[in-house]
């Protein structure tokens, strides 16, 4: 079982999170809270979406929102960007990077996007090609990589082969992303280790929901692989539009925490992150799906225990 | 990493869940409830606990629940007791195993059966003398192994120096117990890898809660060192007596599921067990924290989505 020596969270809550609440956020908020994770020594953030207001209102507010958050020098500021026209609006805000989401299912890429998968992989190359002209760095994540409610299980070949064909296109960066929380650690440990061994140029990234209790065995599963990069977000907020019972993405403080125990570096401080989970929770008034945000950190519960001694 | 072809769940729902519900749960509904866990192939069950009715009135009712139930021929029926009174109230009811609980922490021992280690272990000398006579096995669960609320982290020599008292004794199962969820992946794989190589006679199982989120990584971790029991119980009833913020057990429906899609055996029908849990859920009238209960098997999704492209 291989543990890495260090991991990069990024923390994806102000934008999967965000766009699966029904009610508005307030702009002000969202900035007060992408600034609080900013504290927290996450090093990439996923802070929004340019995507029409129509499809995703919560999201419309995307350009005041990069205008306002204060962008910390080591912090990467990423968005998601569906189509050309959102790249562009994208640069304009000076993002360090954008993100584009396909999905490995045709069913699923048309309820998400209403495109087909080639449809899509065309949309990305021509956006990877006008985003050529900046410095900044497309990223594709693969969605229902680990099973789709409307056609099951995926083969592992057609993750290898977007992959693949991404990897064509010149883009170093690829997540694979358990949307409904379908994989097992199993599957993900093969997936993780066929991905680096068929591309070795390629960093993976995992994208992982814990719709049925498995996150943090599909994390484990992705280091005894290598895997270092890992999307959560700050209370596990999140979900996914297309399925009503899914649930969020793992909490990026229960990943902070199971990393600390660990012994992983991630440079997070999880008091911080539980301030900005705190935020949402307190304004969405109900209790979040995030672990320690309940119970306490390990650390804290040890730290009390030895106060108690001392007094 | 080590995947094993087949577990053992041992369902510990009746008592480690049930003595922590505040609401008097009927005999009727007790034993319903474990003539459904029986059903669903769970090959041992934690019935009940023959402890004083002051301490803990909810299992007041134990001989009763023991004498009631369906007893099938391939399932073991356990139950917890605290003294050789407990123990032989146990023969009489015609129990497969008795369980015995110690912690692994002078404090928390005190809190939990106010008694030191010592006396603890002294009793349990007695408790494996007086069965003798009989043909039913002692286990032993050592509580707070992977950390104390009380007194902080727990040397891992501490376990393994029990261990080997109880060992000495002849007891030839012993569970590893997370009491409050503050153990991680590594620690429980060093921790099972250091016991069987020094205790090689001894059978260890794991009981692990998932207070941090950490539940299904640390089985897992039990996995990765040839780990093949493990507690669970419907719903993920359960939580902690003495630390209130404490959570549930990990879920059997959860962890069937795991093993369901890892293809490990486990002799269980998932279905089988939520339909117990369901039992639970609708008498506390309360969300219960099991992951598929809520957001239904992988291999339910699987089926759905198979069902949907036939149609």
């Amino acid at each position: 079982m291989n543990i890495p020596n260090n991991v990069q969270i990024v923390d994806v809550g102000p934008r999967d999170g965000f766009q699966m609440e029904q009610v508005n956020i307030p702009t002000d908020l969202k900035v007060k809270v992408i600034d609080a994770i900013s504290q927290s020594g996450v090093s990439k953030i996923e802070a929004t979406s340019f995507v029409s207001a129509s499809a995703v209102p919560q999201m419309s507010d995307a350009a005041e929102v990069m205008s306002r958050i204060r962008r910390l020098p080591n912090v990467q500021y990423t968005v998601l960007v569906p189509n050309r026209r959102g790249a562009e609006l994208a640069l304009e805000a000076e993002v360090d990077a954008v993100r584009i989401v396909i999905c490995a299912t045709e069913t699923y890429n048309q309820r998400n996007v209403r495109m087909s998968i080639d449809s899509s992989l065309k949309a990305t190359a021509d956006i990877v090609k006008m985003m050529e002209r900046s410095a900044v760095p497309v990223e594709v994540a693969i969605a229902v990589s680990f099973g789709c409610p409307f056609e099951g299980r995926v083969p592992e070949e057609k993750i290898v082969e977007l992959a693949k064909r991404f990897s064509g296109m010149g883009i170093e960066e690829i997540s694979i992303a358990d949307t409904i929380g379908l994989g097992n650690p199993r599957q993900v440990k093969q997936m993780s280790a066929r991905l680096q061994h068929e591309l070795s140029d390629v960093r993976f990234s995992l994208h992982i929901h814990n719709t049925r209790g498995l996150g943090f065995a599909n994390v484990l599963a992705g280091f005894s692989e290598g895997i270092d990069i890992f999307d959560a977000s700050i209370g596990g907020l999140g979900g996914c539009p297309v399925v009503p019972s899914a649930t969020g993405n793992i909490p990026t403080e229960d990943l902070v925490n199971m990393c600390d125990e660990m012994g992983i570096g991630t440079g997070v401080d999880v008091g911080k992150v539980m301030e900005a989970s705190r935020l949402m929770q307190s304004f969405l008034n109900r209790r979040l799906p995030s672990h320690v945000l309940w119970s306490g950190t390990t650390s804290q519960v040890f730290k009390q225990a030895c106060d108690a001694i001392q007094k």
